[in-house]
């Protein structure tokens, strides 16, 4: 692909930002390239996924006004209807002769943020800020989705010899696709996976080989329903949603630290009430609790519960928790760090390469890694370097595009080398 | 006026309903109205207010926005003009010779809250439910402000000898009107002075002559900032302002009772945050605190800014707190209530009467009976009992319409009363 | 009775003080004195209270502690076996002639808090300080026990026609002698009953006739028990009874204000964990709720077992919750403050009579003025007037002993107008 | 030394536990040994630490009490003499010709806690359960100290060739004497030092070579000052420090994790208040912080403060926060890990060697490595095993008497060896 096209291509992307399972404009837009390219073996929306697996479906008004945005922004129309329903996403497959099957996994959505107009913030300046008021590509999903076609086409152009799947993966940033993509039919034979991300404060000619210390989550989303009461009138007729949801922030962040690893909790968006008069009868908590291991997550997971519960009881209300996304943790395989570490060192462009490094967040990516490596497989987790002006998820991040060219150059060779040399 | 054209101009206004200085479509119907009747001495928006007392003013942007679509509503261009930054309300005058000077004061606005659309609910199944989507008349303004007109009227068809001020108040719902009406010049010569309610549990047929027992009140916003982090990554880094709201929220419902009288405090809409994985860098409490006294409300005031500070001071946050209303306490006169009592006993449709009654809530009428009893004056704040479904500040409220006529009748009567005996 | 004996009375009860159900010594000595004035229908310990209603027994160490502290200080011995086992208290019964039976409750227990050593504090400087190191009668009870044998005495002096009976109740501080007296079978034949309380902010010369607005109060006691842990080794293997216990606290504060009128909650001592390095495996709450009525005290009672299961629930641990004390709210009523003013208003020394006073507070002469009340008879709180240097329950409280001497003239020919007049 | 001695020694220090500071009997009989064995060169009390360093030093009355107590048991009177004052300890000098200075560092401080009276546990049924009620030995420094005699008599009647120094440290369960002892001038020329601990859940026959993973810590203590007031008659006159230790305890427990590793915090032992009916005045939280480095309890120290001053604003009460012990963390050096480990493999009764192991806990033996490892010199904590029925300061912990005859000889040899090969 010309250097013209990725830049055009990624920022065509970029304009489009769309959350979980609202990828609508993404999805077609990756189709349209993936046909340019002239991969027929294509599976789109509910062929990709399974479709039981998605977390965090939004309701059917906020996915119907997506889609229309995505109409309206100029989606291609065929395409665009076998996403109905919030099924985006998809996965594309290359056959070429005798070798294992290699899967590489992208994540294409954006976040609910907005984007900065400040003329030093490259998108805004030369015209490519988000269209999607609200949302951005904050964490350079739109450079992934370039890279995984980029790969798409150098391995097509190249003597690659085996099976490529590029996974197209919707709602990352919710932690709320990746279950669905693993669960897919498409992952059980993938004998090797990559998955990439760029930036993670690595600057541009800079590749991590192995990224791990993924740490384990679970989204969760709190709604407490008591009683109102006129605050003035009649105080005691109410049972009060909102100080039960202060209760259990207040007990959330203090569950006691586990002496296993390391654990998070977050209380992150919060809110309740109707008016200052009216004793409040609903409140929500959307938070998340972490582990350093997926047995860590899940221990802060049922101290959480049992707050959320012992909270709402004590202002006689009551309390429903949804799980709205959740990811294992893993760890990428010594073999692939191999073979990843010493291509990316013989790359133009690529200056220093690291064997490992941590994340210390979160990622879907793992539930993929961890069904192949269930399988057999390994995986390993591929950081590319990118000068970023703003971190990730701030309202200035922006991606150093020259760092795409190298993401696919380093990924579609070590793609050939492995497919070459099978590690075990 | 007729029955019917009250029923039409209640109608109207409620289909309209308007919040705190935004009233532009009422006051232009009531400004209509009082033109219609002939009254020409006429006060509107900055003329009927002292501007510099008004509280909880929108910004600009909420302003336009209400503004235009009371243009588009069909509001009359020219008084709307004079509206225009948020001066709503007027005050209408009729002086007819030797006489006290009597005002009449009744509150316009309505309340940010979703109208029912049930079809047992009569504004909807008749036709006229809330055309301004999320807003209602759910406290029935639109009651008070037609009584007022329907007053007006019949004080300018009666023998009735003196001067008669009506204070067509803005903004009560948020305790944000009454103040700036209250320090009007209108209000300085006024020597009695009646404000009125309808419904509060009182079915039509029934008569308060006058209610008691207002909690003073103030509303406070308090607004916490703190420092953003990445939840998984770098907890440390926050300053967190969810968990400095929380601990303020548990500690402001926990300010110690007071020996003197009735306390309240409310948190009534809360909220922070922006994302479940960012450890909350803003967070807000929207609330109130009262007294059954106004030493007792500012007890509250006191109190509940030292928990705010503490709270934010112990999460390395700033907080800052905004007094978005305020209304006294306040007491209804002997005085009026024998003129009230005596007069109600005798007018058809009036099956009970009662001496008084408590509200137990808040109000902002209070301001202007202060400060007419300070001038030496009197004052009471009279029920017009009223059958309705649901409470107020419900969304199934609604009013008997024949009460209207009912409320009509007792003021102006009682007005002509206070007229020609000088109670003192 | 002397002046001078009357005070080497009150001074030797103030040197021993002695809380609920320990008033050995006291309960000795004032059997000593009611057997010198003469009479001898006398029920002492378990002969006086209803044995199944006592509330705040102590263990039997603490028993025996003070039981045998009061032998040392040369308690009657015959006397004392009979109160073995913590029954305390006495009940003294007059009968001359044909009249109403009057009662009389006065209580006899000191506190548990440190009496003054300052030499502007009379006891210490007049060596009748508290010989029970952290005991102390800072409430006067002292005074009352002597009023109440001055009274005996007056009486049987006096042509009083009637039957008197003096109750000297154990276990008014911790609310815990007063419903066991009131379901004695002595009370239950009672027609008139008279309670008194010295001080309260009145000064020496001042009687209030009636004193009404005692809050119904309940104690309680909650014992929350979790699992302890190391807490630098295995935070998480703790269930921390700690976090409960200020979760509880927190959120019994935060329980909402009553409409219907005034309501406490106080956490008033507590405690919890062993040392820094261990998760606290045990905390406890020893509180109390109030309100101004029987059912405002109920409400805040249900509203604070839930918060106390609630807290316990969230972090994993048990509560149990005991009542450790009980009051009613009460009454005084009209007929026997107008005698009792009546009367006030002619005896020498007395300068000032209110007919009535708040007393804010809470008390259990509450249980015997309801039980005869709810008999068909009639009672009154009298309070009496005392200049008294520290306030009530502090180190240097203090009486004058010249209104001991008002206090029994006051009484007691009030009882003799209440048998001569019949009240109705 | 005789196992007889030794088992007979050990126990004598058993029945004797004292806590910081009161280690009189204890640091006497200790002397008395040392005497014994013929050492000379010996410094107690105020000699062997720096006096200013001691923390947590209890007041006088306490100091007296254990002083005489001790002097009850027997202690020595002359040495007794030379504690006066809570400066307790000592240290014992060998100099055997040329070779480095090696020091060894063993505790010698109880716990308060009780000791079990049950049969199964061995003192209780061998008559060597704790005499001093309330405290007790249940971490095993009377076997550390044991051990520390008979490794002094080891060396001095082996070829040993250069200086030893054996350090009877006090105070290490309060982390208290750490300090003081690493400041005194005796460590200032240890080249090498070893500190011992017995169990830690490792059985008879094992040793650990090399522990770590000593967590960081800081003992705090804050003390809550309001304002007392009646609860029922005028609960808003008071300034409730159990309110401000409540929310403090609350939001202690929620200081965020760390990304950098593992923090700590406890509120491990707390309490307030005087009586149910009294707004609380005062209250305390006995608590602590740790962390995996000392910066990360610094770290956590800092956001504690900010909660306890906070909580204590947000109730109008005053805070006043002490250290009352703090250690930082250590590692092992590799250099000594080596000497012991290859030592104990060659050991009769030494079964399993571990080269190193965490403790998770803290301990200030930190302190004098810190101060060992500054000065360019090594240290290596040492676990020897022992089979203990109960967990570490539980009421059952004992040591199996075995384990300290092992003990002994692989530290004395480790020294031997050290001594010879002088590692780098």
């Amino acid at each position: 692909m010309s250097t013209d096209h990725l830049i055009e291509l990624r920022r065509d992307l970029h304009r489009h930002p769309e959350p979980a399972w609202r990828e609508f404009y993404t999805t077609c837009r990756i189709v349209e390239e993936i046909e340019r390219i002239g991969v027929t073996d294509l599976y789109v929306g509910r062929e990709a996924i399974d479709v039981e697996e998605r977390l965090a479906v939004p309701d059917s008004a906020e996915l119907v006004e997506w889609f229309n945005r995505a109409r309206e922004a100029g989606a291609k129309e065929d395409v665009l209807e076998r996403l109905d329903g919030g099924y985006t996403g998809c996965v594309a497959v290359v056959e070429r002769g005798e070798g294992p099957t290699i899967g590489l996994r992208v994540d294409i959505d954006g976040l609910l943020r907005e984007e900065s107009r400040d003329d030093e913030h490259a998108p805004a300046a030369e015209g490519f800020r988000s269209e999607n008021e609200g949302a951005m590509h904050a964490c350079g999903h739109d450079a992934h989705a370039t890279i995984g076609l980029g790969v798409l086409e150098a391995i097509t152009e190249s003597d690659f010899q085996g099976t490529l799947k590029v996974f197209f993966q919707p709602g990352e940033e919710m932690i709320a696709g990746g279950k669905a993509m693993a669960k897919s039919e498409h992952l059980a034979d993938v004998e090797y996976l990559l998955a990439l991300h760029i930036g993670l404060d690595h600057p541009t000619g800079e590749v991590v080989a192995g990224i791990d210390d993924f740490l384990a989550v679970s989204h969760l989303h709190a709604e407490f329903s008591g009683q109102p009461a006129h605050a003035g009138a009649e105080p005691d007729a109410g049972e009060n949603a909102v100080q039960a949801m202060a209760a259990a922030i207040q007990n959330l962040y203090s569950i006691p630290r586990h002496h296993d690893g390391a654990t998070r909790v977050n209380a992150g968006q919060v809110g309740g009430g109707t008016a200052s008069n009216i004793v409040p009868e609903s409140a929500y908590i959307e938070g998340e609790v972490r582990g350093q291991t997926t047995e860590l997550m899940e221990y802060m997971r049922e101290r959480a519960d049992r707050v959320l519960e012992g909270a709402a009881a004590m202002h006689g209300c009551e309390v429903t928790v949804e799980t709205r996304g959740e990811a294992p943790s893993a760890r990428s395989d010594q073999q692939l760090v191999d073979v990843v570490s010493s291509v990316a060192r013989t790359r133009p462009g690529v200056e220093r390469v690291l064997e490992r490094d941590a994340l210390g967040g979160s990622e879907d990516a793992t539930y993929l890694m961890q069904e192949v490596q269930k399988n057999g497989g390994y995986a390993s987790y591929v950081g590319i370097g990118t000068d970023h002006p703003g971190g990730h998820h701030t309202a200035t991040f922006d991606v150093d595009e020259e760092s795409i060219a190298i993401g696919i150059d380093v990924i579609s060779r070590s793609i050939t080398e492995i497919a070459a040399t099978r590690p075990e």
